[in-house]
């Protein structure tokens, strides 16, 4: 999912699905791609606003792309392209499948329009008809689906990030009430680990990308982590003590950034407002932040006298939670994270670990073009755990890995603290 | 017409326009504002590749911004603004009226849409229409749409800049035969000029950019200036030579740049084709070279022993013309220079000369808002004159000053040579 | 070491170093950093070739600003600066401790002159005397020695780049006869470990910087490592394969990085002659290759079908070794890997591996000034061990962290190989 | 004198100076540069505090290899170089002398050492002695001369520009004591002009840079220049009246100049003070105000409700004036300017025009090496007229141009007021 953009390859698929549910999948996943797109304009669907992020015709094509390319072109004999123009637009990074435009010239892309790239969606659709009961398959198209949410997420980070330049400050959807929960003054609880050798990592069963395995073994120390979110209200507490003017409480990095690009609060905030997918909302304090890099998480958990988890203590602690729980994405709208009674570990937003993103141990990376995946991003990264309100809701595990570079904060990324026992 | 952008003032305003002439000419502009705009999508007209351009969009509204602001503002009373954030998007430059958006975040303004921007078209034209019979208004409705015309070439320019960046090609227009004219070996003429005391600026009779004026006499030498542009074909003898890769030929500035940006052709050229609003077409060798910067204007014109003409020597020779003649703009299309048999001094493309933009002696900038114009331009830039194949005809005149830094090439740029006498 | 500086926390102190052993040390690590500055121009010795690096005369003044700052003001009543002025210039990165002069403006400080700052060493050496017996002062005296060291080898390698920018390829110390060892052809060499839990970190005897602890449990696979570091002539073989230009082999940042700066080799590499302290020679093939960033080693290590070790496995594998044995410096001169018939775990160059820079598990950052240390580090960089020629004999341990980002290799860096068993 | 460099191509050479004159002049204008140069240490002479500025070292070896190079190597048989690598080095901007450094590298010339060039300016001296008495070389050596005094003035320059990076504030010089006059409240006197065809530029007889000729005939309107540069109490003023906070008075280029940089006040003023070769001094409000822009000459003329004059105007005053009287280079020391009872046109700080520098009519740049002079400069720049208290006594004539980019300051620079009459 990254350089904001795309990830990941199936375990060898031993994906037990039935042919009915490949389909079923194939044609809810394709159709929630469309439905978030659904109030963009052409123009709209055409804007970059950073070289992250990517406009949402791109995801809609690039996603359709990886289907054109991995399965109906090697699985459907005399296949046509839709355009044989368009590889060379809408694949992403994969070095061996050919030249590809410059990551920033995306923005520049008028043509196709809006409609031509829906018209292509269908075009491809239909081609795939067949290949969806093909149980040699499964394994790929399951990748692809795991594929095209992550694309979801980002067309829905992204589009947010490119409505915020606009003064106008326009609303994707119309905003929705929100139930206020009476959480202030609910004491800090948490959830206690005795430590000792847990396993962690994916264990075959069901699809996951390459970067989840293999399952091993880790030696843990005792520990406990909150159950809650940190709030925006302990986030106007850690401001308003001057968080983002003590260098002591930062990383080195992490302070260049704060003083080259003038930070001073999480992204999309303004005075006590925030800019979300139906325009300029006031905050709920006892929402839980989000938009915050790993420098910012860092250094509020320095500040509150506690530390971001590492990875493996999340993943053990997450094995006895659902990962469908939780305020994830059922279908396209405003999404934006809630207050909880009973917080969940996933959902709401993705979580900052302490954890660089490298590989497991015994991690090899798969053969071919599709192989070029996760493993190429492993330096300079930082892992996030469990889901957001953009993530559709059967995509995340225990075991999931999020990853993004340390000063990035354009997609729902939040904190849970940690500390040693 | 710059920083790639716009301006000028009007002279105190005698235009002795009858009414039903102003009004003629408002309706008639605006209209072919609208028909350049005709073939773009919403997402064509919101697209901006360089901070030098502006996306159509914007082009359509900000001389729409002009005339609510200069002109329905100050003299309709109860005159209420179609909406009142749109002025901070389409202010251009004028610092006196306000806060405005980065010029390089006009890109991301998806909204308005290209529609909403056609209906405030109609509402400030709907509105204008009592003004149009109002003597008093005839000099700042002039000095609107002169200001018009001139984004009406950039609206070309800056599209056609932007649809390069496509690696589809895509044409704005179907394209159009050419006649093509047997003029290879046609003798090089001159026109020979005797020097001594002449003329130059504008004599105050009709309407002019305040940059034109005033009248003055200056003092030449003689002189003689080429009677034909500068072809494709003679700039591809100057590449055969070398022309790119002989540090002598070129300015300090012009060479550092060449070896910065890797240029070794003028813009839009590529093997024996070269882009244009009707896509990719084969180059004619006989036609007016043009999308050169001043650099490469200078170094074709050492190369061939000869120099380029100085402003005054350019008008001097101009006095004589119909400044309507030549290839100039009558109506939207897929504009290109054309081989002329009995070529102009005006039309095909602007013509790079050897003189800075500075004030003429006794120059003096206009009180107000509309006096932030052209004066505050006047560093670092190199005087244009004549007309190009995108300028509507009746915009310029002998006396008329285009500018552009010396390494800016997408207008339609070209050259004539001068020497001594 | 960072950001190409600096350094480290010592343990609480209970370093059983006799008295007499205190000033002994102290007397000859000081004595190394001038006589490692002896062959140096006061124009040598300013000279700051980029933001990495700082110059020589900073590295002398800057050891010697902590004695007089964390020592001599704090513990000797009625002390005088030598200069109130020169704490802005030579503190490095403590924000606690003020303001301070841009790193990349180091490099514009004409004075104070060498010899101003010899002098400057001189008076402080002076002071401390008294405190050199004082049991109280033993840690942080231990702690500013090994600070010390460690700018001595930035001392080297920052000189060393600053020399290679100057076209006349200037040598700083007469070469050196080497004796070249009969190696081609030896037997690939694997130590093997079979893995399960280790204990890994410092164990609080002795003098350590604070990341390097707490001693904690590690649990770990089967592996092996290679006995020899990867030779020059293994690296000619790796670019003969195009090793530099296939992408598959590189991680994304890297891949990046390498087609931005257009990398083919490694630093001070220029056809079969590379750079050193005795100016340019050539190399020897069965030397290890040095000078190489983590990007390169992980592409190299891809490229031969292994991996880089993780930091537990290295440190396991090496609590067996003597960490004074090897090539490391001795005294002053134009250092340079050799190669060994019976190779150490230590000497010849730092080995990257592939674990991030992150703190072991309860790991606190000691309070105070002092305290800004290691902790600020702990993103974005890898772990090296081992020792360079360059480094101090005596300085580095199984436990020690050295650390950089994976672009950096302008010091002493190298590899060995690792593979899962 | 460009890109902070250097420039200029004798005229013809019909300078008819004497055998002995020629000796003269050599040796004492070679001895000033050196003199010059006195107070330097090899570091001072090393440093390079920004690209427009070059090292005091480079400085002397790069007017020495001029005579190298377009003399002994020309003229005297079996002249051996005193070093083949140094013309690598010292070569400046000549595109047909072969490579050279990059113009920001020259900072890391350690080596050689100021000894070093010393001692290569006395081998060229010596290899010179019998070239001064030959008539066939004077032209040439005249121009080596003018070239030198051009870098003895650039010397002291850039020298003051980067010992103002040096938070000690070193001083080069000690400070001298400077009368004050009782010039307050003089009135404000103007030299007027009644217009008509003046001639202007280079004469041919004595030497010259090749773009001050050919001298030609301009028609100038009537006008009136102040007799007097504006000083620092007048520049106190505009700055007191928000003269850096009004955009209606600046240039757009020079606004942008303004926030991108933060100006708002002249280079090296901070509070009351300003620094000088003899480091910070209180200002002189009756001084000429120098180190200015030209964005904030035409700022500064804009809020006086005055203009620049142009640079006939200047010239055709300066006629009657003696080009070797007022505030100019003497001897080595602390140079600035001073308040002078009987105002000069030459002498403590050159003057902008408002006049782009472009050729003068029918100028035609020398062939060869040295031809590659001044022309090569004509884009962007702007002429300046005089002579400052840097400039060696006896350089600069009526019809002297320099000339420098519009945001470059770190010259002398000031100005004086014109207007129409």
């Amino acid at each position: 999912m990254h350089k904001g953009v795309t990830a990941g390859l199936a375990q060898p698929a031993d994906t037990a699905q039935g042919a009915g549910e490949v389909a079923h999948s194939y044609r809810s996943v394709r159709a929630l791609s469309e439905a978030l797109a659904a109030p963009l304009s052409d123009a709209d669907a055409t804007l970059q606003s950073m070289e992250d992020a990517s406009p949402a015709k791109w995801h809609l094509a690039h996603t359709t792309w990886f289907f054109e390319t991995f399965l109906l072109r090697e699985r459907v004999p005399g296949y046509a392209r839709f355009s044989d123009d368009w590889p060379f637009l809408f694949n992403s990074y994969y070095e061996s499948e050919g030249a590809r435009i410059d990551r920033f010239a995306r923005g520049l892309l008028s043509r196709p329009t809006l409609a031509e790239v829906i018209a292509y969606r269908a075009h491809v659709d239909a081609a795939m008809g067949p290949l969806l009961d093909d149980p040699e398959c499964a394994g790929l198209i399951a990748l692809g689906l795991a594929h095209e949410q992550q694309h979801e997420e980002l067309l829905q980070t992204d589009i947010k990030h490119a409505l915020f330049q606009n003064p106008l400050g326009p609303a994707l959807w119309p905003p929705q009430p929100r139930a206020r929960l009476a959480m202030e003054g609910a004491p800090a609880k948490w959830i206690e680990h005795s430590g000792g050798t847990v396993s962690i990592g994916h264990d075959g069963n069901g699809f996951a990308f390459d970067c989840e395995g293999p399952r091993h073994e880790v030696l843990l120390q005792p520990f406990a982590i909150s159950a809650a979110l940190v709030t925006n209200r302990e986030w106007d507490a850690f401001i308003a003590d001057g968080g983002y003017a003590q260098p002591l409480l930062w990383l080195s990095d992490g302070w260049a950034w704060v003083r080259r690009e003038g930070i001073g609060a999480p992204l999309y905030w303004d005075g006590t407002r925030h800019f979300t997918l139906a325009g300029w909302e006031e905050r709920d304090p006892d929402v839980p932040v989000t938009h915050i890099s790993y420098f910012e998480a860092d250094a509020f958990a320095q500040w509150a006298g506690a530390r971001l988890p590492i990875e493996a203590e999340w993943e053990a602690v997450a094995a006895a939670s659902d990962p469908a729980s939780g305020n994830q994405l059922d279908r396209a709208g405003p999404v934006q994270p809630v207050a909880e009674a009973a917080p969940s570990l996933f959902g709401n937003c993705w979580q900052w670990t302490r954890s660089a993103y490298l590989p497991h141990p015994r991690f090899r990376a798969a053969e071919g073009a599709v192989g070029e995946y996760n493993g190429k991003f492993m330096s300079g990264q930082f892992v996030l755990k469990g889901a957001s309100c953009a993530t559709p809701r059967g995509h995340s595990r225990a075991c999931y890995r999020n990853f993004f570079y340390p000063h990035q904060r354009w997609q729902f990324t939040g904190l849970r603290l940690a500390k040693d026992m």
